[in-house]
């Protein structure tokens, strides 16, 4: 088994467990070797039948086992830091989940850290850049089809919310796509945010303001609007419109098989983030195991991480202000220029 | 009012009495001035309320009324023929609705007795031909964009048939729409029909072998395929794509709302043709009362009635045999070059 | 031709014109009595070759023109008011294009002159209240399919703006066809407004801040956003989805013939208003000859006048200001409730 | 790299470069170990950069490598058989592309030597099987919530057809999918075929007659209708709708990007094959790998390679004919109850 990449896991929750499965089983030149979470009987079912796979409770513990040469970060949020800072400290190549960082203060540590370093290590876990219709889209903006991007307009939509989810997760953990693809799409900073919503759904959980409307100004002084409602009920649906000076392109507007019967024609709304984008994270992982194996770092960068936060943080105050907030950013090292 | 036109309308059955609300309610430019049927009790709650309209038993009463200038034929077809000479015989031009008359022998006689008369008095409704889709589609098929025309795929789908309809009348009557849209559509005639059918629905009425699948060929050398489906439940669908030679171009592919709950984006399908062609309707009526006040024939002449007939009569004989019948037409007189 | 509406057209331009050929030859029970415009020249084309309609510069006299038992008002925005009490004054019915009067006092003018006669005599020219797609739209609505609705996204593309087209003109001229739309599809008044605009498109003219993004809120707690985009260069589209508690419905978004070829399937994107709504205008003025005939007076009233006038107003201040202007709306009539 | 399924992959072409890339770069669990190709230096460059990959200019050869487990045959149909029986001799598990064999004595001997085996070794190639939109049509089906399916509507395009094709390569290689599809679906062997065919179209080449249009009676007595068209000068469609007693599903209607510019919406037709079922190879080979390293055989068998030989055949025969044509299978071993 020399020749794969032995990848340490960090989390085994719903997303670690599934990202082990698709190192063992999808993706090509990869193996589990190492496997860290705090319950390590979850992390023992986890990686159940796979040669080779240790099984460790501390991270520091997984990332020095043997034949680990790089490390998937998918422990929850605020143990990101730390991780992150712990591969670089022994030159690791790391793909993290989304949030890098919870906060823009520690997303900035993790840039300043990579910065010193001067060579990229990291790449964040933003997979809707790997999604098929995403990358038509981007195609399409960088070949000037559309002339200027003048709005991008989106839809976020969950069926129903997790127990304990935030008025501000509404923010941090959903928009947060759209708050890095918008920016991956224009290639253009968000300058500033506004966040407006109607009274509440009734099916939203007490407490929760859903749905939301969120209003980003971007440096090139395009919009791109939001919307993000996590317990519409019926299905998981993203998409996106860019409008340009000459056209529009959308993406997510439906597909597949079209069934009629009663009176009706109808198309399955998927249910699920992970099969709506299921394909995205196969070439997510494999494209980072490609590029790890080449010695290269490709994808989205720490500074895309931190940019996100920054942004999100934004969103946060202007959803709790009412009013419009201006996004601060850290001046940008060359590492990422 | 004496600048509309006068029309005396025979019978007012289902279709007759929706052609005098038609003329009534939605055509400008002219009145229901009579109205015949067997059961004058129906043909006058039929004209009820509608000020100088004459209701009688007898077809000649009706023709022969105060102020008809016009007649719309929306009697059952074996009184067609009869219908037809008679208003040929006063010189009054007319409107009759498909079958122009069952039967190729009567259909000729019709089209022998029109040429006589050496002018066109006869429109048939085909009313498809003024439905905006099909319109587009044929503009498409004349501008060439296709190239030259390989092959139609067509569908044509009810919820259930009415009690009594045979298998015969999957031809003569459903399809009978199909034969003329072909016809048009194309620019050529219809020179040979093979019907195959799959073992019938569950749903189909003892007897009656629906869906039944139709075959055309054409004198230029194209094909013509029809799904013809009168109990398929759902909806009423009137699917065709025309293949050309450089693209292919498809009408009937739904419409409207799209309405996304519980795990399913949904369009409505129309339950009726009365739903689906109701502008076709108001349109081909329409366009008779203009071109008639200008004193001009236009639409699907009486020959375009008399080979409808006779095709759909090839398709009977092929529906019988299981074998390819081809279809012998009559010389077309100079009056229809 | 005693029977028919006699109706007064004022104003013969491009859309009077279209009134004028709508009255003459599409609708049903109604005639050209009279036509008033400056620019006779331009009254007498528009009605050649139609008989009895005699030909005016005056307002008033084309009012008191023999035959004539109703008004349509096409003229310029400017002259509405004066026309609209001028036909008060005669206990004329009137159809008033939209906007009723430009300017919310003018408007108010209006509202109160009716409510002092007592009774209705005045339709407001929305006539997206006839499309069909929008009737389908607030028939899911009105009956709770979707739950409440919490956010109406609209889309308003024109290819180009006509000359002298100004930016309040966004709002007053284009965006009033939602506002109507959203009150009448919420059955809600809008209650505060702010407007937002991208880096406008290369493809404007000089001076014309084109698309802007405009955000209303209702009295019932709903959000109401609109894309309003006059020179998009590719077509006329209107969309609107409505999102509710339990579904979301779509429409608009897109019609008739699949075109395939050279590596694309194509659908048509219309051009021109007329074409989109040719049949809501058909329908429109039908229902208000039909509603005319019968002594009553349906469809959009004056208040709805007024309405999209004072929330037009509250959007230019708040396209000015740069941010959120309230609606203050004076207190509904009786007549109105 | 002991633990990964070393693969000899026989031909080294188009199709077989293609699965030697999938096997190195994207499928997990497997490496190739060998290639066989009469042209050994076509061969070097498809393996080029992979470690521990043999080059041989004979099958026995590369069957007999060092480290090979399984094997993957695309070279060309008519060399099938004898390495069939090659890998069958040495009990090695294959995937075959289709066709199995072309000709029906043959693929009837491999079945035969199969079943003297006593057990599966072999897979066949119908890559359909592996698409999602099949998968999820065949869900349907199975479900039941079509009812009993009547008739299958495909349409099969290519851009252009390669040098060389012939007439019978439309049925033999283009139709041979919806010829497995349609069993796979339906669960029905194919008993009559009839090929009828428009004058072909002005860009076929000289001497073929495309397209052509074929129908299949099913021993449960459905139709199964089939468009071929290779050189329809657009795109590379798959098109496929099942008529069942209760409702309609149709896949292959479009998907992605909607990009509206100039007045139209567009969206993207694949232009090849490899694009459109790219996702259904990499199924294929991964559940192929996966299946033979738990030692088992899965997927499309001998049989049912044997079977579209023997329809495919009876095919040609009947476009040759004009006729109808009947299928007559042997016997089916008890294998492959």
């Amino acid at each position: 088994m020399g020749d794969l990449l032995g990848v340490a896991v960090l989390g085994a929750g719903h997303m670690g467990a599934d990202h082990i499965r698709r190192l063992d089983k999808v993706v090509s030149g990869a193996r589990v070797a190492a496997v860290a979470d705090p319950d390590t009987d979850r992390a023992g079912r986890a990686v159940a039948g796979i040669d080779g796979a240790s099984v460790h409770s501390e991270v520091e513990a997984a990332l020095d086992a043997p034949g680990v040469r790089a490390v998937l970060i998918a422990s929850p949020g605020e143990a990101h830091e730390e991780a992150l800072l712990a591969a670089f400290a022994r030159g690791l190549p790391v793909l993290c989940e989304k949030p890098m960082v919870p906060g823009s203060a520690g997303a900035l540590r993790v840039v300043e850290a990579e910065a010193r370093l001067g060579r990229r290590l990291a790449q964040i876990g933003f997979m809707r850049r790997y999604d098929a219709e995403y990358r038509r889209l981007k195609a399409v903006l960088d070949e000037g089809r559309l002339g200027r991007v003048l709005m991008l307009h989106c839809v976020h939509r969950n069926v129903s919310s997790p127990p304990g989810f935030s008025s501000a997760m509404l923010i941090e953990s959903s928009v947060a796509h759209e708050i890095d693809a918008a920016r991956w799409l224009l290639g253009q900073e968000l300058t500033a945010v506004t966040v407006v919503r109607p009274r509440p759904s009734g099916r939203a959980p007490e407490g929760l303001l859903d749905p939301q409307f969120v209003l980003f100004e971007t440096g090139g002084g395009a919009l791109v609007d939001v919307e993000v409602f996590v317990n519409c009920g019926f299905g998981y649906q993203v998409r996106c419109e860019a409008v340009g000076e000459t056209g529009s392109a959308r993406i997510g507007e439906g597909h597949g098989m079209v069934l009629t019967s009663a009176g009706a024609a109808r198309e399955e709304v998927a249910q699920d983030y992970l099969v709506r984008f299921a394909d995205a994270y196969d070439r997510e992982v494999q494209s980072w195991v490609d590029a790890t194996r080449r010695g290269r770092v490709t994808g989205p960068s720490a500074w895309d991480g931190y940019a996100a936060s920054a942004v999100a943080e934004a969103g946060v105050r202007a959803q709790e202000s009412g009013g419009r907030v201006t996004v601060e950013l850290a001046p940008r090292p060359a590492l990422y220029a």
